[in-house]
């Protein structure tokens, strides 16, 4: 089934007024490197003002809700941080609120400050991280000093750029030594776009983890639904009456779909018209699609722009 | 087809006339850890004095020949260098006689000593390995410092104990920016046994470089036929007169079976009698089962043991 175009007023009001929730991708939605969508400020303050919820949705498991909302803020765009929700947030919220991860256990961290930040957040007691001792790792590997450690009840992986080898084996021990503890992946994306290229990403960081324990771990990111889970679980609204709105028919559409929340396609990111109206388009069909979600300020009596 | 069990001399003496090149696993053949096998020195003494030719071979990659041939030699096996064949000596022959490896080009070696001596050995430059440069890397990461290298024609992979984001990202960068340059792994085991557990293994420390190059790599080592195909190019002997002997059906056996060379199963190392012999058996079966390889100690004139 072809996708609904969006094209009127008439049409975008009709929207606006069955949607509470708006879940927003960032990059390719809000602002395109660093330049914003055009009305993109508009429609944020306009749906703020008429008592919708609006959440940014994004994979990125380096930033903090802090750092993120300070992201956007450079933008000019007025989130606050309770809008922001990354996936190292959403897996610390997943942890907490859908697995109840139990107070005497703690979750030892293959990442970053950020994933950190968010466990001290929901009060999830860590190790590894940022820990010097884990960081500062010089071979010859000292086979001996790798102890199962009953207290680590998760191994929570993101993007480290200090992996080595200690890390890794270290991690492999908690979770080979016990069934219970679990392997939670911030997201799966196997390269990092910066700096105009690709670069080894979360995904191909921790899959050593992934492969030398043998588990199955949980994969929290777009488009799994333990993202939704963690949001709806940390926002409490009803999806039947939440939007999600990316350019990305593989994380944003399929996350919108899995999640039985109702999509919103906008052209001009990274999905191309062939894709959704050529002869031979994608499997993943979005409900609806807009040229740009800066479109829907024509509803706005105040234009901020 | 269930295997032909050999038990008397006739049996065992029929085999040895069959047989001009002996492939022999190492640990659970030969040895269980520091204990050799019982009659195996005799066998190989026997094997060598009747004109044979006898070839040790293994997966591991940290070694190199000159230290595979130490650690038998400690074992007071005998072993000549030429009787030696690691993955990393099969690797690196793999490239200059089965690729033709060209001469102007340099490997990128992720790995260690073993894997740059044998590269060495069969006169192919190689960058990387233990270059301190790569080895001793901290973040943050200088994205801008990974440039394409026209000069590497192919990425080794091997166990590397400093695994680190810079050796990562330039492997991938290297295989991103040519799609001329091999990706090559030395082997694909998830974990390492030692110390009494496992621990991440070359396999699970290579991984990150073919996720994130997403290039499906050539794979040496058992059962892979690229590991026969380098073992045939450098000794030149008939498969059809050889015989690959081991204790493990998904390794030793499975390698035999996939080069159109007879297999032998030694029973006690890592197979099971019910994998053989049970209601379920494995569905990689072997030619031949010898309780040891030992037995055919029984068949020398002078014993030396």
């Amino acid at each position: 089934m072809a996708p609904l175009v969006l094209s009127s007023p008439e049409q975008y009001q009709k929207l606006v007024d069955s949607v509470d929730t708006f879940l927003l991708d960032c990059d390719g939605v809000l602002y395109h490197g660093p330049v914003v969508v055009e009305g993109v400020k508009t429609v944020l303050n306009m749906l703020r003002a008429s008592g919708k919820k609006v959440i940014f949705v994004t994979n990125n498991a380096t930033k903090s809700r802090r750092k993120l909302q300070a992201a956007l803020n450079k933008l000019d765009l007025n989130a606050s941080l309770e809008e922001c929700f990354g996936s190292a947030y959403a897996s610390a919220v997943y942890l907490s609120q859908v697995l109840n991860f139990p107070k005497d256990k703690k979750v030892y961290v293959f990442g970053e400050e950020g994933i950190e930040e968010e466990l001290d957040a929901v009060g999830i007691a860590h190790c590894g991280g940022t820990d010097t001792e884990d960081r500062e790792f010089k071979p010859p590997i000292d086979f001996d000093s790798f102890k199962p450690d009953p207290s680590v009840g998760a191994v929570l992986c993101g993007f480290d750029s200090w992996i080595n080898y200690k890390k890794i084996a270290k991690a492999m021990t908690y979770l080979r030594s016990n069934p219970k503890c679990e392997l939670i992946l911030t997201n799966t994306d196997a390269t990092y776009p910066t700096h105009g290229s690709q670069f080894p990403g979360s995904g191909s960081l921790s899959i050593p983890i992934v492969n030398s324990s043998k588990r199955t771990p949980i994969v929290i990111g777009k488009p799994n639904t333990t993202m939704m889970d963690a949001i709806i679980a940390d926002h409490k609204f009803d999806p039947s009456r939440a939007l999600m709105v990316g350019d990305n028919l593989a994380t944003d559409i399929e996350f919108g779909l899995n999640s039985g929340v109702r999509t919103l396609l906008v052209m001009g990111g990274v999905t191309s018209r062939d894709q959704v109206f050529g002869d031979k388009p994608s499997h993943v069909v979005p409900d609806l699609v807009i040229e740009s979600f800066g479109d829907l300020a024509v509803l706005a009596k105040d234009k901020a722009e």
